[in-house]
């Protein structure tokens, strides 16, 4: 294996506690990797020999963004209707079935193909781990082949066959539980790490979805519940209650959820990329890190409410209108992230982490709210391999 | 000269009122540049032949951004002003006079550095028309400095001595508009196509600002007015008046203040980044719009209230925040920031237009919106030279 120095990097975001601060920074640092994973890091005068050498020329480095919310495998889009939604004009089309539709009737290498292309996309824009949930096919082929698809591009995958009712079953939304719970679910397991379900009035019901989760769990697979996005619901305490990974969304929450989410292993991924697509109202991301929660920032990319894949544009919107300071908001896009995915080999920059890197063209992560919209990737490695 | 045909155009925005709707589309189009113009516009199948050939994939093109306000020429930047607002600190240190120090201390070579990167980054992301004011050096030197280093990046200049009153003249403001309006005028006219005033309250007042304007019209300066940024005040009424192009910021707006822009040539022009980063109220376009004035959306990129060079982030936040719907604020972005310029020969896609062409990594310009934060530059040309 080839080892590389890189060097003269003006600030280095560790998230390492055993450096200062919440992003446990080092300046005037440097950062050796070894094949896939980082080797040392420190001062830049302290820094041992390496094979090659790359110059960070001031730069801030950073741990990639771990996106832990995307919904990636679908075909076509849903321009006109994000059109209407912000122009005020009435749009009466299939919503999450239009894509559902497209998705159906799209071929194995068109989807493999989107996917590559967002994948891509968010790796260009410092996304080095992304998590990708099914539920466009809600049928049992189309899932499974959701899943499958997906397994190629990243380990983090989640089988949402319970995002909505199929259309099929809309006057027999128990038979569509039975079949998530049953057919669909045992052709999707083998593909997937964790399982899902959209817990909201008009999808899923505090019952349907412990029954979904439940029947995922003994499947092998590991909770992560789409709560309380639309309205107050059963869905953080139910999250908590089955040591769910991640409850997301969490924009409608009692003190009794803010509790129980801060009393947990349960991480808020905050997405405000649909508050900001939808015009609602943001989640308050201070009150849960004041009462102790862990929290992630994460794209939700999709084409109906957050067709976003920018991490960045993320952590700005979440200090515009989330409180957080722009610090908590790097912590909550890289290391939040991970621990919404219950990985501790990424989201950070330390021996033995993945040498999974994001630098910056700025001298600072402060940079990445301090710019909104400007795209500051000036150099990308996964997993040690320089991608751009 | 070269002509080039750009075929396979999915959406074209022409801008140009003999096509439908407010952004002139033409689908399944094709566009001939020659030289550093356009020459035809139209249907696809319709096309002349040229001498090279562009296949633009299906994708959308557009004129390319017209940023018609920026601050670039400054050195430094306010990364700890920044951190400490957003994360709801004191911070005492001194806003737009560390910029005006850094400034001063910086050679020519800094200057011209930091405003070329920032032209390209910009240029990056699909703006092909800039505006450049001073106001960062509030010495005659430092003022005629700044302008003649920005008159070798772009025509757009704007002489803003009276940006804030220089520190060396706090006890003395009305010394310093002397100054402002005579020997420091007489040094920047020659490199400045516009003249411009902070008004508002801790800037220039009402009779401060006319002084300031009328000097510069005298010297053939065109006036431009950063206007009813932070409060109510005289600016809008003042630029209405004095034929100004543009009233800028427009954030607190009576409803004569509305009127007197709605029935006027001078153009509103929104900086929507300044209220993303300070965390103020955003102007209210749909009032000014439903009232027939002219709207243009611009950056305001400059270290201390709006560091974003994203006219697409600009737009994004438009639509988001401030009642415009995706295609006005196109319009607002392109054309709109033309006729802040008083240009015709930028923000449309017409023969005899400057080759000024954007073309996005997406199929239609609605994606400026409906994917907030995602670089889409596909490819740009700059008086019909492709930059990228
Ligand atoms: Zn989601
Ligand atoms: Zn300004």
């Amino acid at each position: 294996m080839t080892s590389t120095l890189i060097s003269n990097i003006g600030t280095l975001v560790t998230n390492d506690p055993s450096h200062p601060g919440l992003l446990g920074i080092v300046e005037q640092a440097a950062v050796v990797i070894d094949g896939s994973v980082v080797t040392w890091t420190g001062r830049a005068a302290d820094a041992p020999a390496a094979d090659q050498h790359y110059d960070a020329a001031g730069r801030a480095l950073l741990p990639g963004f771990v996106d832990s919310h995307a919904h990636l495998v679908f075909a076509g889009d849903r321009t006109a209707e994000f059109d209407a939604r912000m122009s005020g004009q009435a749009y009466t089309a299939g919503g999450i079935r239009t894509t559902v539709a497209a998705t159906r009737a799209a071929s194995d290498a068109e989807l493999d193909a989107n996917l590559a292309r967002f994948v891509r996309e968010a790796l260009r824009q410092g996304t080095t781990t992304i998590e990708c949930k099914s539920g466009y096919g809600l049928t049992v082929e189309d899932e499974a082949r959701a899943l499958r698809i997906a397994a190629d591009h990243t380990p983090e995958t989640t089988y949402l066959g319970a995002h909505v009712v199929a259309p099929e079953y809309a006057e027999d939304p128990a038979g569509y539980v039975d079949l998530v719970t049953g057919e669909m679910l045992d052709a999707c397991a083998p593909y997937a790490r964790w399982v899902d379900v959209f817990c909201e009035q008009g999808a899923f019901d505090g019952d349907q979805a412990r029954a979904i989760l439940t029947a995922g769990v003994e499947r092998g697979l590991t909770p992560r519940v789409h709560a309380n996005q639309l309205s107050y619901g059963p869905g953080v305490q139910l999250a908590v209650e089955l040591g769910a990974a991640s409850a997301d969304h969490c924009t409608h929450l009692t003190d009794a959820d803010v509790a129980a989410l801060a009393g947990s292993g349960t991480v808020a991924t905050l997405l405000p990329g649909a508050e900001f697509s939808t015009r609602a109202a943001y989640p308050d991301a201070r009150r849960l890190l004041d009462a102790g929660a862990t929290v992630a920032l994460s794209t939700d990319c999709n084409p109906g409410s957050s067709f976003t894949s920018s991490m960045a544009f993320c952590i700005a919107v979440a200090v515009r209108e989330m409180g957080m300071t722009p610090d908590e908001a790097v912590h909550a896009a890289t290391v939040g992230g991970a621990r919404a995915l219950r990985r501790t080999d990424v989201g950070r920059i330390a021996p033995g982490a993945r040498a999974d890197l994001l630098l910056l063209d700025a001298p600072s992560p402060v940079h990445l709210a301090y710019r909104p919209g400007v795209p500051l990737t000036a150099a990308v490695w996964r997993a040690g391999v320089r991608e751009l």
